[in-house]
């Protein structure tokens, strides 16, 4: 079983003044180019895994999704999402993706943002959502970089000689379990490197047809000079 | 034109020292996951871009290649693989790749070793490489990693606290030119994402197979500690 830190009071009541939970998928800076890799959603069968608070699934329908199944570990998430939510086409539904097994040929979309990452299992829940892509459907997904998954310090560190700051980056081969704190001590990761999670999907019949690291444009630096 | 480092004396001069260099692709870390990737040779054409010794045409013709064209900047180097070869169908040519123009549907396999994060035009050639190759042909190349050519300072700092050795990571997303000391000073490198190398093939209708990250196994790491 997945660890559930979305659960934890404490985690929960930091978790939602993100941004990205105040404002929706608005918040979430990565956001636009997520947006610019998804088909014409209209009639489109969709499975978002991971969905949270339901942001994407009440996009999805807003744009013309014909149906959502949306799934997520935490009931509090799901609780919020269900309060947010007023449209019968949109299913919520509890499961661990580490055990999940999905029929052949249901969807034409399967949205996860930021939520691989989390499982030890990954292989198994791509084979499950390979299988269960209809002809031309798509698999869109972002994680955490392994850059930032990596470190066994990850924090960034200032140059004391020139003042620029840079990243520690140790780890990168090492693969498996990274312990973080992030609002609470013990948030368990699992750290891939760039050329697992792709093989992941190359050996689960899927062909890859866009990748994206997200970075800050200028304007986005201007505004958030944190994100830098 | 691009820089050829190669034929400045002092950095030729230690190059060859390389182990790389003395013992070929035996002496070449990465050449037992790059010759996992390779198709059977047999009666295959092909072009090596980057040749350097000419250490993988002869590989190619030792193991039933039935011709290889293999192109490189430098004249010393070309002297130096023409002096080691007796090969009526290795031909050597000396070009330079940020300008190579290939014919249609030419070869079975496109290989290039550590040559490709020296091209500040490689879509260019990423193009002409994908039209040389017939159906079912292939392109097998290596590169240095962006997170090996992203920093401003590449060298790994100790953390004094832990004692750990990290790579102090800054400018990922900061693409172009990084001049470095490497023998000389100001080998010129261009820094491309890793997004951005695999859209690069992507957007020239190739279909990405396989991606290795190369890192030294246990057994390397006992021979050579200083990999770790």
């Amino acid at each position: 079983m997945s660890q559930n830190i979305y659960d934890q009071q404490e985690f929960f009541e930091n978790y939602i003044q993100l941004d990205r939970q105040v404002r929706g998928l608005a918040g979430a800076p990565e956001w636009p180019q997520l947006k610019a890799m998804l088909p014409n959603l209209d009639g489109l069968s969709v499975l978002d895994l991971g969905c949270g608070f339901g942001w994407f699934a009440r996009f999805a329908r807003e744009n013309g999704a014909a149906c959502v199944r949306a799934i997520d570990l935490s009931e509090k998430m799901l609780d919020k999402a269900r309060s947010l939510t007023d449209d019968e086409n949109i299913e919520y539904e509890r499961a661990d993706l580490e055990e999940l097994r999905l029929a052949e040929n249901q969807y034409d979309l399967v949205f996860s943002s930021l939520t691989f990452h989390y499982l030890v299992n990954l292989p198994t829940l791509i084979k499950e959502v390979s299988k269960s892509l209809r002809p031309s459907g798509r698999l869109i997904c972002s994680i955490e970089h392994p850059i930032y998954t990596s470190p066994s310090k990850p924090s960034f560190v200032v140059d004391e000689e020139t003042g620029r700051q840079f990243w520690p980056l140790d780890g990168y081969q090492s693969e498996g379990l990274r312990s973080t704190n992030w609002f609470v001590e013990g948030v368990k990761k699992q750290h891939r490197t760039m050329g697992t999670y792709i093989n992941i999907l190359l050996d689960n019949s899927l062909q890859l047809t866009d990748l994206v690291e997200w970075g800050p444009n200028e304007e986005e630096l201007k505004i958030h000079p944190s994100w830098g």
